[in-house]
């Protein structure tokens, strides 16, 4: 039988054996939500990257530019972190660069050790759970948390994954945000309004992006991380 | 108003500012349910130590050694890690040298930055929530974990301190252990039936020493870190 667990920092990923695992990187405020809505509506690739300054380099080559920093888009790039941006087929068609505060980070940590490496999302929740029922992998959640810091919402995705996949776990952090997940009984949005990062994004009045990431199962897409970027698999 | 937040892994503490602040370090099973069961029947000190070497050579001195690896009684010791070893004023006005798999660890790193370190357990959970209340420090709760990872009944001991102080915080890891310890409403024993370590210990057929961690008010011990080892201050 598969099993499932979880990191629930960047910071503790040397703790954890990743070879031969599928990786799930979640940043649900608002990283991998905006990959998901991306490639959704029709950018062909993402390319994560850990510098500000290394993905301006990208806009040379004729790619959108996407930088956040602390919640707020960073200068002189085309966007920032919001994956209402990308609705609509807005930048179909378009290659992008982008880098976050906590998400790329996550993810260049996952990169090269593991069999595989998804983006996960409430908004592809299902999806990701119907691909990983048919692979034969072990799966570890990466929460991409705020600076190094446990974090509410990628938890409680990592504990909504482990609740619809029903696998079984010996993983502390699995077991206490499934447990959560359950109690919520679909009360997220109501939840995490005490949440730390939702406050933040509240203060940079994003309230619509809180609401847009916490829809679930609205792309039935799968997202997987390529030598040539971020790519999608419509199921 | 005076504010709480975990710190849920040894492994994160470099991520938290503890200055000026009351830390509170908490390994359930068992390092610190043992400190508090010890010096509650009448041990005089304890010295927390890191190294098993280092812990025997306190043995010249005429202390008691307690040594634990990986659950287990290391060898070459007086005493493992059971905090029923202690009752029965059994080594009442000794001198204790400790060395555990995670606790003593995390009462080193937390030393010398804080304000002060009290040593925090079901067993004196109401006595460590009066104090704080009386104090005018912030709290962090430093949470032992294992070898790095989380783990739930340290970090369900600082959501069970959180909901008695009742102070504010902007936490998620606070808000999360909060949140599921009021969910499980005292049933302390049969949701950690599932957890990591719980397991681990019901393997080396230590459900006694499960079962006395877990009660709540035991002792109405205070458990303080001095420049002469844990002492206690009965309230």
């Amino acid at each position: 039988m598969k099993s499932i667990e979880t990191c629930i920092s960047p910071d503790l990923i040397n703790l954890h054996d990743l070879v031969n695992k599928t990786v799930v990187v979640v940043d649900i405020f608002r990283a991998s939500s905006t990959m998901v809505a991306a490639l959704s509506n029709g950018v062909k690739t993402i390319i994560p990257v850990r510098d500000l300054d290394e993905c301006k380099t990208y806009k040379k080559e004729g790619w959108l530019i996407a930088g956040e920093r602390d919640g707020k888009q960073a200068k002189g790039f085309d966007l920032g972190n919001s994956p209402i941006a990308y609705l609509n087929q807005a930048y179909a068609g378009k290659n992008l660069a982008m880098t976050t505060t906590n998400g790329t980070r996550a993810i260049s940590l996952a990169r090269g050790q593991a069999a595989e490496v998804l983006i996960g999302s409430f908004l592809n929740l299902q999806a990701t759970v119907d691909y990983l029922q048919n692979s034969t992998n072990d799966v570890l959640v990466l929460c991409a948390g705020w600076k190094g810091k446990f974090n509410i919402e990628d938890s409680l995705f990592a504990g909504a994954l482990s609740h619809s996949l029903g696998w079984k776990h010996d993983c502390d952090a699995t077991l206490t945000m499934e447990s959560l997940y359950q109690q919520i009984n679909g009360g997220l949005r109501e939840f995490l309004q005490k949440a730390s990062h939702a406050k933040r994004l509240q203060n940079h009045h994003l309230e619509k992006d809180i609401d847009f990431c916490l829809q679930l199962n609205y792309f039935d897409s799968v997202i997987f991380l390529t030598e040539e970027g971020l790519k999608i698999k419509h199921l």
